[in-house]
Formats: structure tokens, sequence, C-alpha cells
């Protein structure tokens, strides 16, 4: 695996960061602008919170992780100032979007906005230990908490009720969240929410007759026959069970890795798209025509985190198959997301796996997803190289 | 023309209506199921109250326009009693969604129900001369007015004032609600609208310089460069331009017709795939990424709309261009779209002209845009035909 660890690496830190580096930092008004074609171009100035949050911990964690750099520390104090300043309403609430100068433009509906501030302010007390930074993040984390049961509050618009079903983003992310803010909000909190989380995504979302996990189950743990009762997002399911394998080695729980592993393979194997290749975006587990009309698309957060998943499902246990694997996917992905000529991945590519938008980031890609996933990569498998497996 | 009277007409009376007869009525709990797959099987019973009144439209239009056969009124009562027993809330506002036994499922956020539901009932007491139709479409008419400056009501998640956008889709409708409702609202309410709304389309959304129409502009008129302000939908712009054409001959004013004209052609031009034929979904005014990662497909009712537009066009003008387009269209939808084994038209073809999905009816699209196409269709080309053009 030593050729990938150098593979990796070098896409991380020659073709990936430098792109955001110079064309991502607005200079003028603050902040980062995220919304650049394939050349770095800005084609947009919009400011979505999910992104400044997303890029303010990718610097801190290359910082903390890869080098101590001055000026990556630069680049996330540069993002904290701006969110800090314009990110929140009144209740300490985070706003969706903002213009480029800072005003707010959608309300605070959306609570991942919370989730990737809180994350990034997080990371960047890590480095810097200011301590504004682990407050807000420390607060933020209590009102994601607060509002977890209705996190779109009166912007909800579900009829009380009437189908009250729960989704599998909000715990996955919790999961994830809990683990990065452990210096901020200590142990004995990181510990109950895990077990909680453990149960709800591997026994509550897993379905043991298909072997998958659902986006949606009834309030009550059952399957919903319904849009969003039967949707699967393959790429959620692997990214979400390299979240557990890595709560299974905190606890070296064999047990849990065990079935880390099984999900994973299976849903790559539902999710491969045998025809052209690559994982589809979305599926309906009944197999009925979904609502997503994006569903057969190839996206690169979906193909990374694959990645990811594959990489570290090798690096734990050493199952040959998650190194098969970890070979396919990066023979599908690197070659058509990658662009060599001007730095970055693309995100969006049709199903023949040809990009359907020339972007490299725009209001749901930013400087994250790539950065975080080739890190992890090179990480997972030099543990590989270490280990002599 | 007189061939393509008789092949639209026999597509609407052999194969698509008798698809909805057979299969879209729920005897159980009344209303109609519209999450139909290829072969009319039902995939979902949620019920969704846009696709409720257009249907009740439909079947009331067809008894009044194309025969008067019982069965298609009482299809619509059947449509009406439905959504008159559970649409509404208590302010009379329609909800988005209800459950198959007609429980709410999404509040009243989205004022297309309302003006889906009015329309329904207007054609409705067209035919039956029952009052309480009437009424309803009336109320709800008086509600979409005062509700039109934010028709989202709480559930808008913009931030006040800091983006005014106005949006394309709104007047629109209500120019053609209006017509539909002229038998009840009288015909000064009517003219006094069409004066606006006018005014509007063919002049505040209308782009000079690109000879388009954006989906959205400022408040005060004036071009945005924002995703939102960027939009083009061709499909919209040429639909737009055959209500304008219908109030132009109700005008007798020449000028707009022509410009009408113009505004359809370029629309077809700017929109038309020359790689792979048919029309986009979705064009960025200024070339650039759209937010839409659907932005590359080809949808029916786009095809449709255009083919109407086109047969309006020539019917109404004899102009030459009008004809080809509509014979290119004909040749790139007719065979994709339409599905001879089992009746109806496939929604979403994927660039490449592949069906995308197999369903014939979802969460939006209904009875509706294929009956209302293929009637309009072939009732423009008879005039054609009648005068000899």
């Amino acid at each position: 695996m030593e050729d990938f660890v150098i593979k990796y690496r070098k896409e991380l830190l020659e073709n990936v960061i430098p792109f955001w580096e110079k064309y991502s930092i607005d200079k003028e008004y603050g902040g980062y602008l995220t919304c650049l074609d394939r050349d770095g171009s800005v084609f947009d100035t919009d400011k979505f919170m999910w992104l400044q949050g997303r890029q303010i911990w990718t610097m801190s964690m290359l910082y903390d992780k890869v080098e101590a750099k001055e000026h990556w520390k630069e680049i996330a104090e540069h993002g904290a100032r701006f969110i800090l300043q314009h990110g929140r309403d009144e209740k300490g609430d985070w706003y969706f979007a903002l213009d480029r100068a800072g005003n707010p433009l959608v309300q605070p509906y959306n609570i991942f906005s919370d989730c990737f501030a809180s994350m990034g302010l997080a990371a960047l007390y890590k480095i810097t230990n200011n301590d504004e930074y682990a407050q807000v993040a420390y607060d933020t984390f209590k009102r994601i908490i607060q509002r977890r049961n209705n996190p779109k509050g009166k912007y909800n618009k579900a009829y009380p009720n009437t189908r009250a079903l729960k989704g599998f983003s909000l715990p996955m992310i919790l999961s994830n969240l809990s683990l990065e803010l452990e210096h901020i909000v200590g142990t004995d909190t990181v510990e109950s929410l895990i077990d909680e989380i453990i149960h709800e995504v591997m026994e509550v979302f897993y379905q043991p007759e298909s072997g998958l996990i659902v986006e949606s189950v009834n309030a009550d743990g059952t399957f919903s026959d319904t849009f969003e009762g039967r949707l699967v997002n393959p790429g959620h399911v692997i990214e979400a069970m390299w979240f557990m394998m890595d709560l299974a080695a905190r606890r070296k729980d064999a047990k849990l890795m065990d079935k880390c592993i099984q999900i994973a393979l299976r849903a790559l194997e539902y999710g491969w798209d045998e025809e052209f290749g690559g994982i589809f975006y979305f599926k309906d587990i009944l197999n009925r025509p979904p609502q997503q009309l994006e569903w057969d698309q190839k996206l690169w957060w979906v193909h990374l985190e694959a990645l990811v998943c594959m990489a570290k499902g090798y690096a734990y246990t050493g199952d040959e198959r998650c190194k098969a694997w970890f070979e396919k996917l990066d023979n599908y992905a690197f070659n058509r997301f990658s662009d060599p000529q001007y730095g970055e991945w693309f995100g969006y590519l049709n199903r023949q796996g040809q990009p359907l938008l020339t972007l490299k980031g725009g209001k749901w890609k930013g400087c994250f997803h790539v950065p975080r996933a080739l890190f992890k990569i090179y990480e997972s498998l030099e543990t590989t190289v270490l280990q002599g497996i």
C-alpha cells in the first residue's frame, strides 16, 4: 500500500490544498469564497455556513495533524473571525447563508450549519488555545442538543404527528461532532452519546433483511414504506461505517468492527453501478422510482468516503475484501474526479462518469471532503505499511 | 398539419386518458393515486395537492371541451369530494401533501397547491353548476391574492430585506388562473390582473440583452447576479409564451404576439441540446455552473409545453419557423416520451434521451401536462387545417 500513501499525500499537498489557499480566501470581506469554477475563478460570492465552518476545520486539522504551518492557522483564524462576527442570530443559532459582506441571507433552519461551525471552532481551539473558540463551540453544541428533536424549528413543514419519522443524518453527525469536541465537552458526554448513537445507527436504522441502512425510520424504529423511509444513500451508509469503525476501535469492540465491515461491503455492492462503474447517489430500497432526479449521478464525496472506509477497514482488520474494494474505487475515482490541470476534484459526474458541472466548489462542496478523505486515506494506509500488512 | 391533429388526438384519447382512468382512482379512500410506475402499478400512496387539483381540472376540461362523458365528470367529482373534505387547514389554505386517507402530511407552505385546487374546482363548477365548487374556488383565489407577497408565510427561510427577489412563477400562474376563473371572478378582475402580468413577464422578467426571461429579479426589476437571478428554465419561458400568446389573441395585440414568438424561438434555440437533442431543464444565463444537478435532463412537460407553444404560434400567425420547430420537437419527443406499451408518457429522460425513471406519475407528475398539452396541440392545429394555413 506504500504507493497509495505517497499518491494520496501528494494529491492532498500538491493538488488540493494549494487550490483553496490560492482561490478561496476573501481578503476583502473576510471568510471564504467557495463557489469556484474549474480554474478557481469565483462564479458566485454567497457564503454558506456549512462550508465556512468546514474550511476552518480542515485548515486547523492540517496544522494539527499534517504540519504546523502558520499559513494554515492564519487561514483558519481568518474564517473564524468572519463567522464569529456575522454567522449567528440573536439566539446564537447559525444562519444557513450570508452574502459576501456577511449580511444574513437564509435563516437558521438547518442545524448542520451549527454542527460545522462548532466542529471548526473546536478544531481551531485545539491549535490556538483561544478560549473564545472553545466557548462558542461549546454553546453551539449545547443548542444543537437542545434543538435535536425539532432541528428545523418553525421552518419544519411536516404536519405534527401524522408521520413521525426520524432521520439518520443527525445521529451520524452527532457521533462525529462529539468526538471532535471531546477536549471541550469531556469524555463522559462523549461516551454517553456514543452508546446511544451506536444503538441508533447499527440497530435502529439498520435493516437486517437487506443488510442496509435507510435514511429515515418511524419514530418507533420500524420501517416506513414512504419516499423518505425507502431512501438509501449508499455513500452516507459507507461514511457512517467508518465513523462506527473508529468507535469500534476506540472501544476495542471486534464484534462491532466486524458488523461495520459487513454493512460497508454490502452497501458498496448494492450501490455500485455495474454498467458504468461508480456508486449511485440514491436508491429506493424496494426498487421503486426515487424522488431524487440526481439518483444516478456519481458524487465526489461518496467515492472519497468509500475510499476512507475501505482504507480504514483494511488498516483495522487486514480484510482483503477491503483492499480489493479500495483498489477498485481508486481505479474508478482518481482519474475521473481529480483535475491535475487546475487542482482539486470535480464534484459531480453524470452516470457515465463525465463531469456534469465544471465547478470545484459551490453551495455544498468546499474545502472539506477532498482534503479530509485524502488525509485519512494515507494516514490509515500508513499504519498498514508500518504494521507490515 | 392534419396528420398531427389525428396523431395527437388519438394519443390523448387512446394512450393517455385510459391510463389515468384505469389506475389513478382511489376507490377505497377517495381522491387520486398519482405515484404510478410504468405499468400503472401504485408505488406510493401519498397524495400531493398540486396533482389532486390538476386532475380535477383535466377531467372537467375533457368533459367541457372534448366530449361530455359522464365518467369524466364523475372522476372530477370524486377528486373534489376528497380535497374538499381533507385538503384545507382552518384558515382555508391548502396543504401540500396528505396521506392516502387524507391526513395532512405537509403544511400549506406552497401556494401552488391553492392555485391548482382553485383551478380544478373552477373547471368543475363550469360543468356542474354546483355553487360549492365556485365558492371554494373564489375564496381560495382571494387568499392567493392576499398571500402573494409572501406566499410561503412563516416557512419562508429568506432573511428579510437582505436580498429581496421576486419570482417569475407566481405572476405566470396568476395570469393562467385568473383566466380559468373568469366565469367566477369576473372580467374586470381578469383584465386588471392581465395588464399587470403582461408588464411583469414581458418587460420586468424579460432581459433585452439576451432576449430571455430569468426566473427571479430584484424587487426593483433589475438583474440579480445570484444563483436565483441567473437561472433560466427554458421550458418555463416557452410555457409562459403560449399563455401570453393567448392574451395577445384575446386583446388582438399583434405587437405582443410578435414579441411572444421572438422570445419563444429564442428560448428554444438557447435551451436546445445540440449534442443529444431535447431541451435542457435549467441553464445559467451567465453560463456559470447551476445549482440544479438535474440541469441537463429532458423533462416531459418542457417538451409538451414547447409543442403547445409552437402549435399556437403557427395557428395564430402562420409563422413557418413555428411549424419547423413543431416538427423538430415532435420528432424528438413523441417516440422518446410516449409509451405505447403501457400508456402515458415517461416523465424524466437523461441527457442522452433514455428514461431516467420508469414512473408515469409521482410527486410532481400527474394527470395534467400530458393531456392538457395533447388537447391544446390538436385544438390549435385543427384551426390551421380549418383556416387552410
